[in-house]
């Protein structure tokens, strides 16, 4: 009996551009149809929504967030919350519960945090469609994997092998 | 689209007796055939361990595992595994995360813990086959639910509505 | 260069009672007299506040409060404030940061949620003036000490070397 | 009765470079000398290590260190430990702990990350030292102060009135 593998979609909130939505869209059901979990921030806003949106139209699809509040709004289509009200220490908690982490998009500081956090403890950090100076930053902290569009970065989940074989 | 309920089940790991264990295991597969989803500390022991058990006897049930560590093993039949890296602190997760918490018999200090912070966040609270000291205890600090079995348990949390209505 | 021993005076917040008040002002100053660290949850209310008022009469007292917020209020006396946004996981901190953790009178459930997580994680623990229902549930939990004056609280720790020995 | 200005400052540990770690040392000295508390990591490590070195040369001075462990070794020099036992999710406590947040060089993933948090709850963040790259991306982010040496820094934080007027 094992667990499917979790994939961590981060990005902005409120101030997610449209493009960036589009694609956290069908990142979102990409990551479903490959049987993996969704896990996000889970705030009804931007990137979190929108993940979950796409995610939610594969059946069997299973979504968790990680909430920074104690109570109050969660996603449509986040299956399970969790509440942590811990605020922006939750992002530790978003990633090491990934196996791997997606930043969609150009996503804020709180994204940024948890990019780097990433790469602190080890875990596969993909930037989708990061901005230049996002990429030339974390470069320079170990990231490597730059894909542009959502099929591109399941591809590069799958290519380099960052959840278990088989899953 | 609504999510379902959450009962969080807390209990004695390592040191958990035999009866315990048994209850936890019955708790876990009667939470699951009501269609809520298992909250529990998911570490493969003892009580949590149990309840996991017992609701993955049921088809469709839900399980989600709020860890200490940053990784690691967690109980067979845990779906989805939060890591916090956050030792005992992750017990205030387990409580805000739940919608009822239930102690399972004879819990340690962990679980005093987090029965005390249900009780401090107004989270409903079932003690379930507690000790004398406990439930006198408890009672002090506001804790009025007791029940012997587990089917007491699930009544009592129906009976009281401590979950939506119709859920 | 060594680090001074660090005391954690927990107890109610707004609910305190008068006597626990007075008490906790005179443990805080005691504490301060030994040369020792108060620490406490550093809210304005109760026996928080009336720990550091306590301590600050005694030139040299250094005290330190682990608020559960962001940001806000802090009691007067503290002269460091560590702010978590933590909520009450931060008592796990209290108690980490803690070499002994005193409980001082009726503490409502956030101190027995402190004292439990003590417990747990093999602290010292003192409860001070405890009611009877306290001391019995937590002498299942392997509590021992329970001094009724603020000076037996002190020299309970000292005759138990609950601090390095010199200190 | 008001508490002392904190400046929290940040960057490598292990990995840090022997310029970062004379410009921490510095930074730790002058920033004791204008009376603020100094807040860290406080791992013997890196620019942890140097700053609470560097403040502990000026009499009076207050150190306080927020420690990612349970219990374990600390930098000398830290007046007060505070161990959380949550790794990586206290980068959280030292932002909201701190009334400036210092980056002091070429920190690595750990320091980007409560940079990141930092500019995520409008903390003020003095960059100081920093590599092209961090510059670059951290501006995209909001970031504004970039120093070059650390009486600059202590300029900065003065001439923006980043702490309390008179303090």
């Amino acid at each position: 009996m094992s667990r499917r593998p979790v994939i961590g979609v981060m990005g902005a909130g409120e101030s997610a551009s449209g493009p960036d939505i589009a694609l956290a869209e069908q990142l979102g059901e990409l990551i479903a149809k490959q049987g993996w979990v969704l896990l996000s921030g889970a705030r009804p806003a931007g990137v979190m929504a929108a993940a979950n949106r796409g995610a939610k139209r594969v059946p069997g699809s299973l979504t968790i967030g990680i909430l920074p509040d104690e109570s109050g709004p969660v996603a449509d289509g986040v299956d399970v919350a969790v509440f942590t009200g811990m605020g922006n220490a939750r992002n530790a908690i978003n990633v090491l519960s990934s196996d791997v982490i997606v930043a969609c998009g150009a996503g804020g500081p709180g994204t940024a945090s948890e990019v780097a956090l990433a790469l602190k403890c080890g875990k596969p950090v993909v930037l989708l469609a990061a901005p230049a100076e996002a990429e030339q930053f974390f470069r320079t902290l170990g990231c490597r994997l730059f894909p542009h569009s959502a099929e591109e970065a399941v591809e590069v989940i799958r290519a380099e092998r960052l959840v278990p074989v088989g899953a």
